[in-house]
Parts: C-alpha cells; sequence; structure tokens
C-alpha cells in the first residue's frame, strides 16, 4: 500500500516508459512522413482524434473504478479479519478460564493463519517466518494439505472441540466460536476468488490499442503538422495521462501480487499479532513492521 | 474463466468477424457512391458522427459495467459456495464424532451438490461424473425431482435429521448446519436468478445499430471522402473497438454458458472436493482442473 | 421478462411511434421553414446540437442505470422469495415429524403466498386461482385484512405456533422457523416499496424535453439545412436511439406492472409450487408456465 | 413522494424561476453589449460553451446518481421499518398468549414510534397527533428525553423485560424480540443519519457557477450573437434543463424535509398502524393517508 | 462536517489559491509569448483542449463519487456506533436488574471507548477528555495497550464475564451482548481501515497534471490569443471549479483528519454520551456540542 501522499514521479514514469517510446516512435514515424513522401496526406480531422480520446476517458474511468472496487475490497475483507481476530481473542476471554492453555493456543492458531493466508496469496514460502506459533505435530499435520490456511482452521476447529468436550465452555459459547471461525473461512475464500480471477484482460488490451490508436490519428490531423518537436509533446501529455491511469487501474486490479500499491497484508498481520498479544498481556510485543520508501507491505 | 494476462489477438478478431465484414461493406458502399453519383453528396458533418461515437462510448460503459458485475457477482456466489463447503465440513468435524459414518456421507453429498449445479446451470447432463459419490437409493430419490441440486440439499437435511435423532448433534449444533444449508440452498437460487434472468436485450440491439449508424455518417462525412482505403482503416479500427467491447460486455452477462469467460465452476468444484477429501483426511485426492489454452471451466 | 436474446424490432418501434412522428413533424417544420421565409435563417451552430446530444447520452445512461438497478433488485427479491420457499420446507422437514398434517399446510401457505403477492403486485384479483390451497376457514381470515399475503403470513405464524404448543418442535426450531417467516415478510416488504415508489417523473420529463430540443437545434444547424429528405432520416435515426433507451428505462423501472419487462412472477410462483410440491413427494405436479411469444409473466 | 407519472410543468418551473431570470438577464446584458460598446467583442470560441456543458452534466449525473441513492435509501430505511413493525407483531403473536395485555401495549408503542419518528424527522411537534397510543404515565416518561423515538423504544424494551420476568416468555423469545427492537434503533439512527449530514455543499455551489458560466460563454460566441430573441430562447432552454436536474438533485437530497419529493413518512406510518391494527384483529381501522395534487407525505 | 447550505466563498477560494495563482502566471506566460517572441507561435488547435477538458471532468467526477463514498461510509460506521452503543445499554436494561452497578459502568465504558475512538483516529491526545469515566485502576490497564479503544472492549468484556460469573445474566443473554461488542469492535476496524488506507495518489497527481496542462493547451489555441486579459479571466474560472472539485474529493477522502469536512466524530460521541445518560435517567446531562462557524467536529 502506497502510503505517502505524493509518489515520486520518477517512479511514475519508470511504469509506463516502454508506451511512452513507442508513442515518441508514432510521433516521428507520423510527423516525418509527409515531408519525405508529400504525397502521402491522410489529413485525418481532429474531431475523429477527440472523440476516440473522449471515448478513452469514459472507458479508463469504468476501469479504474472496477480496479478500485477490487482494491477496496480485497482492503476490507483484510480488515474484517483484523476484526475478526481481535473478536476471537475476546470471545475467548468472555467464554473460557482465563489461565486456559487452549486459549493462548487458538489465539497463536489464528496469528499463524494471518501470516500464511498473507504468505500464500503471494505466493511465497507459505510455512516460513511464523512456524514457532504451531508445535511440531500441528506443523506435520497442516503439511499434508495443499491449503495451509484451511488447515490451520482445521486446527482451530480441534481445539474448540476440545474445549467443548473437556466441558470449558457451555454448548453455545461453542456455536459463537464456530461463527467467528466460519467468517474467518469466509474471508480466505474472498481473497482466492479476487486473487484467482483475473479481470477480463479484453477490456484491457482495447484500451491500450485505442490509446495507439489516439496517438496516430492525433499526429495526422492536419492542424497539427506544422511543429514536430510541440506535436511530439503534445502526444506524449496525453498519452501520458492515459499511460498512467492504465497502468494504476492495472495495478488496483491485482491487490495481492507483490507490487507497491498491493494491500499490506504482511503489516495487517504484524498489526494482529501486537493487538492479539497485548490482549493476552504478553510480555514479547514485536515492533510494528515499517514502511520501505514510499509503500507498506 | 480467462487465465491469461492476454488473449490471443486472432481470438478476439474471431468474436467480431461478421460485423467487421459488414463495416468494410458498408465503408465500400457509402465510400464509391459519390464517385459513381456524383449528385449524391449528402456530406453529414463530422459532428454527427463523433456525438454518436461519444454516446456509444458512455453507453457501452454503463453496459459494460452492468455486465462486468453480474459476472462478478456469478463469481462471488461461487466463493461463497466454496466457503460453506468448507465450513461444513469444519462444523460437522466440530459438533460430531470424528468417525461418523453420517459426517462422511453429508460431506460427499456436498461435493456431489457442487458438481450437480455446475451441470444443471450449464444444461449439461446433470447426473454423469458424480454419481459414484451418491449410493444407489440416493440416485433413485433425486432423479425422481426436477431440481437436482435441491433434492441433493434434501438428502442432507435428512442426514443431518438422523444425526438429531440419533442424539448425535445437539440441538443447537443441528441448528448451525442448518443455517449452512439454508445460505447454500440460497446460493444455488441465485445461480438459478443469474442463469434465467436474461439482461434486457433492447439495450445490446439498440448499441448495434448505433455502432452501425456511427460507420454510416463518419463514411459520409465530407472530410473523410478523400481516401477509400484509409477510410475504412479508420471505420475498421474505431469500429473494432466498439465490436469487441460489446463482445465482451454480451460474454461477461451470461458468466454459465459455457464461454471461454464462464465462472470455473468444474474447477471450483474440483477445488472443493480436494479440500473436502482432504479435511478428511481420505487418500485418494483428485489433481486440480488443468485449464485448457488460456482459459479454465 | 424478455426471453429471448432479440426482441423484434416492430415491438421496439411499436412503443416509440407518438415520439417519432413528432420528430418527423419537427423535422418538416424547422426544415421547410427557411424554404418559405427566407429571412428566418437561425443557423444555430451544430455545436450546440451536439452538446445537447452528449449530455442526453450522460443522463439516459444514469437513468438506465438506475431503472436496472430497481429491475435487478425486483427480481432479486423474488430470488429471495425462492430460496426462502425452498428453505422453510427443508427447515420442516428437519425440525418435523414427516407425515405431520401441519407441515403440509404450512407448505401450501407458502405457495398460497407467493401467488397472493404476485396477484396483489400486479393488482389482479388477489384471491383469484390459488384458493384451493386454503381451506374455507382460512379464506374467511384473510379477507378481513387489506394485506392479504400478511394474512397468510399471520396463518403460518399460527401454525408454527400450534406446532411448538402441540410440543412438536423445540424452542430452538421454533426461532429458526420464525426467522425464515421474517424474511418472507421483509421480501414482500420490498416489492411493495418498489412498487410504490415512483421513479421521480422529473428526470423523464426532463429527458423527454431535452430530446425534443436536441431535434429542434439539429434541424436548424446551417450544415444539415441543404437536403430535406437526409435531414428527416438523421433526425429519426438518432432521436430513434435515444426514444428507445428512455422507453427501455421506463420499463425496467416498474418491474410489477404488467409489461413484457415485469419479473416473472407467476412463474416463478409456479417454480416455487413445483419444487415445493416435489419436496413432499407429492403427485400432481403443475407444468411450469410457457413464455408468450417472447417473454415469460 | 410524488405518486404522478407526470409533475405539472408550471410546479416545475416555479422551482426554478429565479435562475431563469438571472439566464434572462444576463442573456440581455451579453447579447446587447456589443452594439452598444462595438469595441468589446470577445468572441469566445463555442468550443469553450461546449465543453463546460459536456462537463455539468456529468457532474450533474453524479449528483443527481448520489442523491437519488440517499432518496433510495431514505426509503429503504422506511420500508425496512414497516418490515420490522409487522414482524414485531407476528412475533408477539407466535411467542405471546393471545390476549396478553402487554401484546396490545408494545403493538401499540409501535405505531406511536413510527408517528414520533416521522415528526422528530420532519422538526414537527412530536409529542401530537399520536398521545393517545400512550397512557399518562408513559408521556411522563418519554418527555423528560430529548430523543423521543428512542424513549420509545425504551418502553417496549421494559415491556419485554416484564413479560420475561412474568415467565409469559421463553429465554430465547425474548432474543428475538430483543433482535428486532435492535433493527428499529438501527434504522432511527440511519434515518438521523440521513437528516444531519448535509450533503457536500460545494459541489453544487461550484456546479451553480458552472451554469451560470455556460450562459455566460454561449452568449459571447461569436455565432450566437445575430439574433437576441433566438439567442436567450437557446440559453433559457439549456439552462433550464440543467436547473431542473441540479433543483432535483437539491430535493432528493434532503428525503425528510417536508418536500413533495419527501419520503412518504406520514402515509408509511399510517399503513403501519392498519396493519398492525388488522392483524390485531381491532375494529377501529383509520383510512388510508390520501395524496395531496400530485404527491403523499 | 459542514452544517451550512452555503460555504462562504472565500473559504473555497481560500483552499485553492495557490493552484489559481500558477494559472495566473501560466496565462501570462503563454499569452505574452507570442507577442514578445512572434516566431512561436504553436496554435494548438482548442479541440485538444476542449478533449483534455471532457477528460478532466470525467476523471473528477468518479473521483468525487469514490470519495463521496469513503465519506458516506465513514459517516455509516459511526452511525452504526450510534446504534449498538444505543442498542447495548437497552440490552442491559433488558437483560439485568436495574440498579446493577456493571450495568452503569459498561454504559460509561462505552461513553469512553466513543471519545477514545474519536481522538485516536484523529491522532489527538486518545487519554484526556473523558477519563473520569474510567476509575484509576481501569486506566492503569488500558494505558499498557497501544490500542486504547480496543483495551476499553476488552474491559467490557471482563465486565460481561463478571456479570455471567454473578449469574446476573443468563447464557444467551451473555451471547447477545458480545454479538453487539463484536459489532462495535468491527466498526472500529472499519475506521481504522478508512483511516489508514491512503486513497492511491496517483489518481489526482494525474489529474492536477491534467489541468495544467489543459490551461497550458487552451491558452496556446490560436482563437483565444486576442485578449490577455480576457483570457485569464476564462482560465482562471474553468480552473478555478477544477480545482474546487478536485479539493473537496481531497478532503472527503479523509473524513478522520481534522478537516472541516470531517464526520463530526466528537459531536456524536457528546449525542451518544446524552443518549445513554438520558437512558439511565442521570442528572448531568450535558449539552450537545455547538458548531463552529460552518461547520460541526
Amino acid at each position: 500500500m502506497i502510503i505517502n501522499r505524493k509518489i515520486p514521479f520518477k517512479f511514475l514514469l519508470n511504469e509506463i516508459k516502454i508506451p511512452l517510446i513507442i508513442v515518441v516512435l508514432l510521433g516521428f514515424i507520423f510527423g516525418l512522413l509527409p515531408k519525405y513522401f508529400p504525397n502521402f496526406s491522410p489529413e485525418i480531422p481532429i474531431g475523429i482524434a477527440t472523440t476516440l480520446g473522449i471515448a478513452i476517458s469514459i472507458l479508463l474511468s469504468y476501469k479504474i473504478n472496477q480496479s478500485y472496487n477490487r482494491w477496496w475490497e480485497a482492503r476490507t475483507i483484510w480488515g474484517a479479519i483484523v476484526n475478526d481476530s481481535r473478536s476471537l481473542v475476546l470471545q475467548l476471554q468472555l467464554y473460557l478460564n482465563e489461565n486456559d492453555e487452549l486459549l493462548r493456543k487458538i489465539a497463536h492458531y489464528q496469528i499463524a493463519w494471518c501470516y500464511a493466508l498473507d504468505k500464500s496469496l503471494r505466493k511465497q514460502d507459505v510455512l516460513s517466518g511464523w512456524e514457532n506459533l504451531l508445535n511440531k505435530e500441528d506443523l506435520e499435520k497442516i503439511k499434508k494439505q495443499s491449503n495451509i490456511p484451511l488447515a490451520i482452521n482445521q486446527l482451530q476447529t480441534e481445539a474448540v472441540r476440545k474445549l467443548y468436550e473437556k466441558k470449558t465452555i457451555e454448548e453455545f459459547a461453542r456455536t459463537q466460536l464456530e461463527v467467528t471461525l466460519t467468517r474467518l473461512v469466509a474471508s480466505m475464500g474472498k481473497c482466492e476468488r479476487i486473487k484467482n480471477t483475473v479481470f477480463p484482460p479484453t477490456y484491457g488490451q482495447a484500451l491500450n490499442i485505442s490509446i495507439y490508436l489516439f496517438v496516430v490519428f492525433l499526429s495526422l490531423s492536419p492542424v497539427l503538422q506544422l511543429n514536430l518537436f510541440l506535436q511530439i509533446i503534445i502526444l506524449l501529455s496525453i498519452s501520458m495521462l492515459f499511460f498512467i491511469l492504465q497502468k494504476l487501474a492495472h495495478q488496483l486490479q491485482d491487490p495481492f501480487d507483490n507490487h507497491e500499491t498491493d494491500t499490506p497484508m504482511t503489516s495487517l498481520s504484524r498489526t494482529i499479532e501486537i493487538n492479539i498479544r497485548q490482549l493476552l498481556d504478553e510480555k514479547d510485543i514485536p515492533e510494528p513492521i515499517q514502511p520501505k520508501k514510499f509503500y507498506l507491505m
């Protein structure tokens, strides 16, 4: 997640340098052509280019809107994970005896679950960095499954089951814990949905083609064929705007992909860890994750 | 569901070849007409065509937006089915004795339900490919009903009823299982709603007519009547953009129709099967569905 | 609900014939005026008309969007009615003894409730076509109330009350049934909200005036005043597009009004009847409602 | 709420007469200026005005969209109040003995609550028109609080508490009634949110300034400076469209403000009263509220 | 939150004075350049500037839309906090003995929680202004945690636990209180999400660049290069519109940032305090927060 109010211009430019080079080339080709081939003077009226420009703005706005909605949904899901993790511990403290060993265990499972979900969504090594939260036996169990966070949910379910069998919690408390775990399973599924569902690529491809078409049509407008340098400046400045927004939309679409615009899952997992450990009145509280330059992962 | 970030251009073009041929023909007719009938020179001002072009962009954006919402809703419903299927098994493991035969039975019913829903939405042979998950008696029962997934829900309800009658689960656990089954019935109903509700076709028909009108008006603009070849290139490139987006909207509207852009129901059903079988600690785990070329069904 | 992918063009045209005739008249009047009154040559620049044309497209898109949302909400509410009707029967079969007479009674009340809601929303004779589902005494009771579906809800509540008094269901089962009935009451209220809340008519009236203004301004543009026939063709083709979309928006706004674009309530009620009777393993299963021409009611 | 499909044109015009007079004045001033000060001929190209016109259309559409959403949300909240009021009575009839005096009391409290909420949102005398629904002691109690509907909720809570203390309802039934009351408290809070949150006025002010700017720029376009009368007709017709939509947006924003476009709270409260009294099988059923001219309050 | 229907123009202008000065400078530079360097006459066609102007309007509308949604979501979350705070007290009064000391304690915790959340979101001194609501021991406890509102939630949970241990409430009542507390934890998490998630700044930066580009292109249009004074008036009036809307969007994005457009959290917390104290029938009721000039904090 980007945390600065202003992103370095260099960063923005770096993301779209290839299309900008293509625009410069197109500008040169179609700007010089009439000079070497005087017979070739298509003179496309500027109305064609401006119509295309407005069409691109409209389509781009929709794309950004939908990409933003995905990105915001992703952030909302992780917000729900934060809430349910905190509530889970408060519920345990309401329904259990404070010093129960299983209380601490389920709370630690929850921290492990967050880190595991973070790493599995980012396609990183799922079983590293938090293994100490589980004992050896648990680790053996979850390694057998392909979906590690779901396997941790099963561990939690089993622990709640033991609480009930030991008569530590009543029937109703068991159900309330189950409801919270069900919500966490649902949040995990929602993250997987966003991760695995590619935004229809046709839209982006059609937009890209349109921007290049716009550049070509604009550079062939008779009113622009006076000054090659000025023409390229105009082409660059408008197409840059389109490409930056297109790139932004592209990144917001995939909020679990190790971009700078990602949902800050590692940082949120750390916040959850800090909150849970403080609620448990533990001593060793880790530090919050520090931002890298202008973003937070 | 399309899983590649880039769709082969050939595929896109193939989808819209008929309208493009019509555009070429219209371009020829209205481009050549003034040459053979010099008296016929309508000279429609380009403002008419550009206004229509902008109008089309606006209407198209709305259509894509609403189609995308349908497609995303369909995917979200199946995401909820994934979540509820997993939660159902975790609930059973929380409330039942681990080795209870009915636990495995309800879980297998759930796998069968997913495959049956997939096939019934795609209008394929509903009772094939997963029959081994049900015993003969169950198969007889569900064949009597016209809505097979709903019939499987009834089998699950009956099994939960038996659990309660055998005193295996308490009153409250029974209710929680019922709540999950109710959510699954609701997800099924939501899929049927999307499947059976045709997006108002007037909108798409009006858009199509507008695009052809746009092509005609543009080809009759005086500023374009210089070079037939160039004119057809311009007509093709802009109308191609419109037709691709129109086609995209059309496909996203119907996410259960055996398109490449479908919700990947078979693949998700397989994921559910793998997850459930691993949660049950079974041995024979099937492989995930492999994508075909650039999409997944 | 329209079920064909293509609506006959004749049907579309029939809906908007009056405004189209007005457009032709306006085109004649403002096209011929300068010929008879040469001094009258307003020559409104085409920019005015194109601006108005784009403004109309923007406002029209919003109107269609909001109308579509109403229409889709109406369909979603009836989807929820389908789901809750099915779940109600499954719940009864879970909580009750299979052969209990009240089970069948509540299920039949549910079928009656759907038909009664359908008819009361369409302002048809509410008490016909399904009376055989209720006995005489029940019919007497509900006739005393002005809201028939709500009266049937009261009958269901009473039946659930009897089940509990007879000790047939436990406290918790009673509550679950009540929750489902509450959801059905809410769905009914949502339908009434859509039915009774007129979409602000100012918007549609302002749009209509704008389209006629657009026609007048366009017909007075100097660039168009060359060929009366061509001018009227252009006026007709663009305004037709606007009027069709305006009409579409108008119909989608009111999804319970006996239009061809209505939510297919009768057909959905029949589906509910079929599903419920099959779940009850009854013998006399009615046929699904057949579509009329290109739509389903 | 407006209930006619067509609003009298006089009514629309009356709402926007001041801005229209300003437009006429502006048209005169900028139309006559060049005649008296021939040196003053700004000749602003029409492109500036058309761009501004399109910009206004876009911004206006968004404003109407958001205003409509507020208005629809307000209507939806009152729809939920209707549903919960009905369900509350059905719940009481399910859980209580039919002739219990408290049943009738809680139901009457509910009718009083609706009228009180209606009047408190409209800043009318809250304690009039429905006082007979409460006894003297209750009236004394609620007068001590600044939020009358909330005070009635407290009376209801107290009554439910008595039902439980008298052992008339079980633990679970008590909770279900509490859940319904909590939903009603939430609906009240949602109404207060809409009532007390002023839509950001900057947007509307910026739009108003833009419309006047548009009028000035348009009247200074060289192509329009031929015929003063015609010019003012054009200015009026386009700006009237903008002002009507701006006014509509303005009214939809505030659905509890004694406008003709208000949520019909008094009428809905009456419907609730009729429904509740019929469910209670009472004799004196009041008449529905009759519309005033073309709207319903 | 702004409470006046009209904001002083001075206030609006003050917010955007820097960009307006830049616009004046740009207008001077590009307006005077051709006079001193007659060879430099780029003559960019006005179509480029108008296209950019329309593109800016479209992108701006989307930004305002999304910013408004964030702002409205923030207000909705605090609306839910108001509702849940009221319901919590009503629930306690339903389930507890009226004079129970813990009832008053939990209600006072709730008031403290609201003020603490307000101050922690606004990055003010969290522990001031409401400390008297907690006793010394409680204050010690919550100071140990980094998230003060969450620590207060833990105090509430502990108090509910004591109620259950003292047998003051039943199992089911305990759960209902827990559900309300869980909702409050969720509302807190939602506020943190909005506070900590920076709206993608690329969008705003790209918009700003576009507005300056628009100014430059417009000032270089040949049709405008006649009258320097008039030109700057036009540049200022249109760019002012864009900058005001851009600024509005910017402020709505961050509703917890001590702006005049903030969610009025202090005022809402005070309302909650008044409501709770009146429900508890206390004597010392504080006054509502008074607005400062034209806004409420």
